[in-house]
Order: C-alpha cells, then sequence, then structure tokens
C-alpha cells in the first residue's frame, strides 16, 4: 500500500470522520487507506443514508479496521419520555455498530442545563443498564468518554476518569468501559492513577489524541491537531499503554480552523503531526 | 440608606469593582452602597492612579466593607526571571492592599502552555512562599482561588478545591485560605466534601457567585449573573456555610453582554438577582 510515509509507523493511526467532516465516508476511507492510515472511527453522520453492513464492507476492503461507532449516550434528561427517546435513538446506534462492524459505541453520556449533576448520573447508569441487554446480543461494546468540565452543563456528567472509573465498577459488565481522551482530562491531577485504575479493570477501551491550544477561541469547535497546543501527548499515552492498552491512537480533532484547509493537506498534516507528537 | 430593596437582606453582598468596570472606582463605591450593597472587592485595575490609602478612606466613608484585593499570583513562569518579576509583583500587591485596607488579596496562581502543571504547582507553591514574609507584615492574607479546568493552559493550574486544600495544607499558614467561586467549582463531584475540608481546616476565605450560562459562548466574558445559568447557587451557599463561613458573597462577573447595558439598571438588577437565587 502506498503511505506518503514510509517510514513511519502508522500502524495504530486511527481517524474519526468528523476530523474531515466535509468527506463523504467513501471518500474519507480511501484517501485514509492511500495515507497509510490503519483505523476509523465512523461517526453516525457519515453513515446517514447508506446501509451499513456495505458501508463496513467497503471499509474493509480499503483495508482499514472499523475502531468504532461515535456516538452514542445523551442519557440525561428532564422528562421520561426523552430519556426513553435516547434509549431508543442507542438501541439504533447499537444496530448500526453492529451492522456496520463496529466493536464498540463511544458515549457521551449527557447533562441537562439545571438538572443537578448527581441526578444527571444516575440517569446515565440507568440509560446504560437499560440497553446492556442489545449491546449483549448485538456483541457491541461501549466506551463512556468523560467530557472537560467546560461541558458539564448540557453534554456530560461525567467529566474525570475517576467518575467514568466509578461508573464502569457500578454497571459491572464486561462490556463497558471507557474512552480516555486528552483533550477532555489533560488537566486533571489524578489522571495517572485513575488510567492505571481502569487499566486494572481492563476498561481503557479507546484512545482519543488532539491538542488544546492557547488561546482556545470555540467551546466546540478549536481543538488543535497534536502538536499544536499545550498537552503532553507522549506522557499520556504511556501512561495508557503501561496500563495494558494496546488499541489505535485515534485522531479526533473538531476545528473550524482546520476544516477550512484544503483537507488532503490536512490529512498529510495530520499523518506528520501523529508521527512526530503521539 | 436609602436602598431600593428594604425588604431583602442585603448585608453580605458584596460586588467585585470589574463587574461594573466601566464605573471608575469612587462611581462603583457610591453606586453600590445607594443599592445597599454592603461589601467591595477592588480590582487593581480600579486603583489605578489613585492613592490607595485615599481610595480606601472614601469607600469606607460609603459604609462599604472591602473585602479583597483581586488579585494576585501568576506565579508559574518559563524563567527565574519571570518568576521573580511575578513575585515582585505580588510584593506591590501586598502593599496596595494594606495601605487599601484591603484584609485579603484573591490569588490567579499562574500556569503557563506546555509547561507540566506538577512544575507549576511547585512555582505557586514556592512564590506564596517567598511572599509571605511581607503578608506576614503587613497583616494581609491570601486567597487561593481554584480556576475551572478550562483555564490549566493559561491561568492556573490549580483548578479544583481538593489541589487548593491541598496547597494550603502543604504551606501550613494561617494566612493562606481558599476563594471559593462557583463558577470554576459547580461540576466537581467531590465539591461537597472539600468545601467542608476546607471548613474544618478554618480556610475558606471568600466566597464568590455567578452563574454558568448554556451555550457559552467566550472563555472569559460570557459569564451570567445568578439566576441566568445551571449552578444550584443556594446548595453550594448551603454547603459554605455549614463549614463555618460568615463572609460576603461576592458578585464576580465578567460579560460582554451585561457590560453592554446600561450599568445603573445593571446593579438593580445584580441586587435582585442576589435577593433571589444566591
Amino acid at each position: 500500500m502506498f503511505s506518503a510515509f514510509p517510514f513511519q509507523n502508522l500502524s495504530k493511526l486511527c481517524i474519526h470522520t468528523i476530523t474531515t467532516k466535509s468527506w463523504p465516508l467513501e471518500v474519507a476511507a480511501e484517501k485514509y487507506a492511500k495515507a497509510g492510515v490503519k483505523g476509523i472511527t465512523v461517526w453516525r453522520d457519515a453513515l446517514a443514508g447508506r446501509n451499513p453492513e456495505q458501508a463496513g464492507a467497503r471499509i474493509r476492503d480499503q483495508g482499514l479496521s472499523i475502531v468504532s461507532l461515535c456516538r452514542g449516550g445523551f442519557f440525561a434528561g428532564y422528562s421520561a419520555t426523552e430519556r426513553r427517546a435516547a434509549i431508543d435513538d442507542n438501541r439504533g446506534a447499537i444496530a448500526e455498530a453492529k451492522a456496520l462492524g463496529a466493536p464498540l459505541i463511544v458515549l457521551v453520556c449527557g447533562a441537562v442545563p439545571g438538572q443537578k449533576l448527581s441526578e444527571s448520573r444516575k440517569q446515565i447508569q440507568d440509560g446504560i443498564a437499560a440497553i446492556l441487554p442489545d449491546c449483549i446480543a448485538a456483541g457491541v461494546k461501549l466506551a463512556v468518554e468523560p467530557l472537560h468540565p467546560m461541558y458539564a452543563d448540557s453534554r456530560s456528567a461525567i467529566n474525570t476518569m475517576a467518575q467514568a472509573n466509578d461508573l464502569c465498577e457500578a454497571i459491572a459488565s464486561p462490556l463497558v468501559g471507557v474512552a480516555v481522551d486528552v483533550y477532555h482530562l489533560w488537566w486533571d491531577p489524578l489522571l495517572e492513577q485513575e488510567i492505571a485504575r481502569c487499566g486494572r479493570m481492563g476498561k481503557i477501551f479507546a484512545y482519543h489524541v488532539c491538542d488544546w491550544r492557547t488561546p482556545t477561541i470555540d467551546f466546540l469547535n478549536d481543538r488543535g491537531l497534536m502538536g499544536e497546543g499545550c498537552i503532553h501527548l507522549r506522557q499520556i499515552r504511556a501512561w495508557v499503554e503501561a496500563a495494558g492498552f494496546k488499541g489505535f491512537n485515534e485522531v479526533e480533532v473538531f476545528s473550524n480552523r482546520l476544516w477550512a484547509m484544503n483537507q488532503d493537506e490536512y490529512l498529510q498534516q495530520i499523518v506528520r503531526s501523529y508521527s512526530e507528537f503521539v
């Protein structure tokens, strides 16, 4: 296979489709594969209007591993009706993951403004419990992704590795683990010890990389490419691997700035940045 | 004294000058006092070009208590020269606080992009130790303010109550305590227990209120007035008071939106919002 960087080890490089979101799934898969990328995490919007089984087959034909489906969750809600709708939506995601051939769904767990975080956490645990039978039937795992505390108002009431570990302990299913994303967690003084704890439980299911820019000018879409920010990526990767993780390093970047670039050049930059900094 | 809201208890209401930053210090003090506000926290920029002793006397003549001087800190730096400059600047703040008659300086402790947070924390502890003799001589206390993790890149490597408590324990001076600010800390699952711990140490030196809006559109200047956001203010105040805190509730709001309002109307809104939600 052609690779622009044949001397660099890209065997664990995975890219999230949202990172190059203007490319249709088929284009992304082909271009990733040509650049030497080995894994892809498929966002659900990239599957829209497609048969997920055929989409999965086409991705695998490119030699790519499907690492996960992104994303499920959002279990918190003011009303039982909203929470049931979230559970139904997650069941849809499980069916999609199975058809696509993705072994894992990443969960952004949910939060609703004004509701106590402790209440949202209960609803999250209940929501995961409700979909576990579907996961077992489909053979699909779930990764709780702790989100940065700046998203605690409306996106996730799970904001640290410690909380994600506690939640996994409480659920106690081999199908439920944690997605470690450096963007959300790099600041946490307990990160090293909680990554180690997660590893001892065998629950590091995914590892996501990008960088934190100074200044960051948008709450959602101003992530940096690896090396553009202040995160000590090599150190966190070393902690994750010392804790037993052997999976992909997934590049997940939301950036208005980088989305505005020529996306072929951007892909080359991702590969270089990965090689140099991850 | 005239108060627009004579039936509401404003005896613990303090406002930070930055909240109404377009008003010169003398105007702010007069208007706060007329609205029934009892305390003021003076930001250093509001003192520019003034004799701090005279400024302090004039504020007290309005019947206001000077709660604190805001702010010192920023002890982290790449070079020893930068760190020495920060220490000198803090010594200047201590002299200003003494002259003004402010018993307390609030510390935004500092962080520099790319430097390990553990290293910045050491520099913060060293910086505080370096200025402690000046604090003792001046009779001025210091309040470590843990900042939201979204500021860990460039503003503070102290991002939780637990870290602030640990730092105070390590420094072990009766002059060094914690400023609890709901904006930075509301999301923390350990907040209740760490406020209680801080109280047992006798180290809750200040309590700052505002709110967290959804969506928040600016990393610095989009705070909400109390009641505009998702923070459970009454609950956190109850925790702080149960831990023994008897001081002011300080309204500290940075908001481009609210700064653009008629500031007299804004002040009335602050008083109403305080009465209803804090």
